[in-house]
């Protein structure tokens, strides 16, 4: 499940004015793209997410069905596949891999379906969390290629208790002396685990685990969910570094700073003129519904559904069928329109 | 305002086996205690917080009004006044010092009351976050001398979610190799520092940083409100082992644990005939008011009023004028039945 492609971006400059020399953008198909170029759907990663990690929600049968969607999954910068601290060269390795903003992703992604592929719209573009905000980003980058959207658990502004749930975390994995400012030869994984217990309480909701639903998942405990899910979650071959490049670029998503857009985070919504579907979870602890209503408030055609439940933020992350389905819905209603 | 008094606990043997030994609780009182020795009022600390932290809800004109009634404030075991890792000589010193549960504290807190002052009845018990957890357990431990309790923003037994969120500090806290298993010399301020900023995104609620109130507080930006209060607040004197030995006993706070009791947790609320007024805050990330509206409905003669507004669980702090009030007028209320 592992198998991708790399696409050569070459010397891609970034907003910021650094330049990732022979850079590269990591991605995975699905499906066909038809003769016409117009049956494209883009499905970003989130944070440390890989491309693999995005299958539950492509199949047949379902909205992003391969026998009928040509379904690309780019990688985001920084996760470790496309270019990253882990693995660029030197002189812009580790703690010097410079920051990535959600519009470098979303560029660098458009050089790959226009240029690569040669697609002029797209029919889709959807992603949970970060590829929520990537989503955002490539309405707000490419209108003309993007005429429908469906964000969920996600936003196109971080908000700023969604900075201090990230301060948290930073702060976390950088307190273990291991982590060396970056420049470390072994993964400081006193920091991660410390950074994966953080996380554990924003990803799920409060209810979530009064209603103890980790046992569902075949967890046998609290600490049994503690270690076994989310340590190993950020254990998985999740780089520290890699980590810091994707919190910088989740900390500072703002459609308003897209190049060459002057004006407020409200401005910009305004200028979203894709048809949206926007999907917050109901007890999402970072991205909490009302933040979500307030943007959609503020775009000309899209559409708030709430997702209902207790899995919080992980509504979105394909760990429960009932989820899966409220998404996967709207997607084949938004399509089909 | 730091001027306390000491009661010597002498032996003090704790629910978990272990003795401590020339035991100390220190303690404020606010007014006199009338001949009857009815008019007292215990009012007991929250997690790291010092008597003094307290004094915003007493004074003239107040529920808690010192020419009215003779309020104890006990400072918790732990805390850096009262014995604890940071004072206790050896060999129960820092790393050594032993867990303490909920009930010693209220153990120790009617020693003082009943021996110390020959207390038999009090007009109430009050307090926030962990003082709340202590409310409930003089309700719990001492029926006959406990007629009415008001606990605001905290629980009579730590939910899950809860022990999560403190997962989340702690692993933050000792992430730091200063911490050297509690056996430093010097505060391992990095994980202090690391703590706070975990702490920061619970304290408040979500709309609380969308609104910037802490604009109001006088700090001017969001970075300057991490660190001017919260890392301020985990560098305020509040050492590391100290710390860890509160978050062990908010962990296993469970009023069903007390000693001699058995039954279920909703035995335990079943069993509390005390008249209570219950407030959670309506945003408390930690202590939801969903939490204790499942505590009322299972205690005989309790009643549920949610703080109203954006201050999550700080609502309970004293840190603005409104929540102050609706905490005072339920307390006048209560003390006037």
């Amino acid at each position: 499940m592992n198998g991708h492609e790399v696409f050569d971006l070459g010397d891609f400059t970034l907003g910021g004015g650094a330049t990732l020399r022979d850079a590269k953008l990591a991605y995975k198909t699905y499906g066909t793209l038809n003769d016409a170029k117009d049956n494209a759907i883009v499905y970003p990663t989130w944070y440390s997410g890989r491309h693999w990690e995005n299958e539950w929600l492509i199949g047949e049968g379902m909205a992003l069905d391969p026998s009928e969607y040509f379904i690309i999954v780019p990688n985001m910068l920084g996760n470790g596949l496309s270019s990253s601290p882990s693995n660029m060269p030197p002189p812009y390795d580790k703690a010097r891999f410079p920051n990535i903003a959600v519009a470098d992703n979303v560029a660098a992604q458009h050089k790959l379906a226009a240029e690569h592929f040669g697609i002029e719209s797209l029919a889709l573009v959807t992603g949970w969390s970060m590829g929520a905000g990537q989503t955002y980003q490539w309405a707000m980058s490419h209108p003309e290629m993007v005429p429908k959207i469906a964000p969920f658990c996600g936003s196109a502004k971080t908000s700023e208790h969604n900075i201090v749930f990230l301060e948290g975390v930073k702060g976390a994995l950088t307190a273990d002396d291991a982590w060396k400012n970056g420049w470390y030869d072994e993964q400081p994984t006193k920091g991660l685990r410390a950074m994966a217990r953080v996380y554990a309480g924003w990803g799920f909701s409060q209810a979530f685990y009064w209603d103890r639903v980790y046992e569902e998942m075949g967890f046998t405990s609290l600490e049994d969910f503690l270690v076994g899910f989310w340590e190993g979650f950020f254990l998985d071959d999740r780089d520290a570094n890699n980590l810091l490049t994707m919190l910088w670029t989740w900390r500072n998503g703002d459609i308003s700073k897209t190049p060459g857009f002057e004006g407020t985070y409200e401005e910009a919504l305004a200028q979203i003129q894709a048809r949206a579907i926007v999907m917050p979870a109901e007890k999402d602890l970072y991205f909490p519904p009302e933040d979500e209503e307030y943007a959609v408030e503020r775009m000309p055609n899209a559409e708030l559904r709430v997702i209902p439940g207790v899995w919080g933020h992980f509504a979105g992350g394909g760990l429960n069928e009932k989820d899966t389905k409220f998404i996967d819905d709207a997607l084949k209603e938004l399509l089909a329109e």
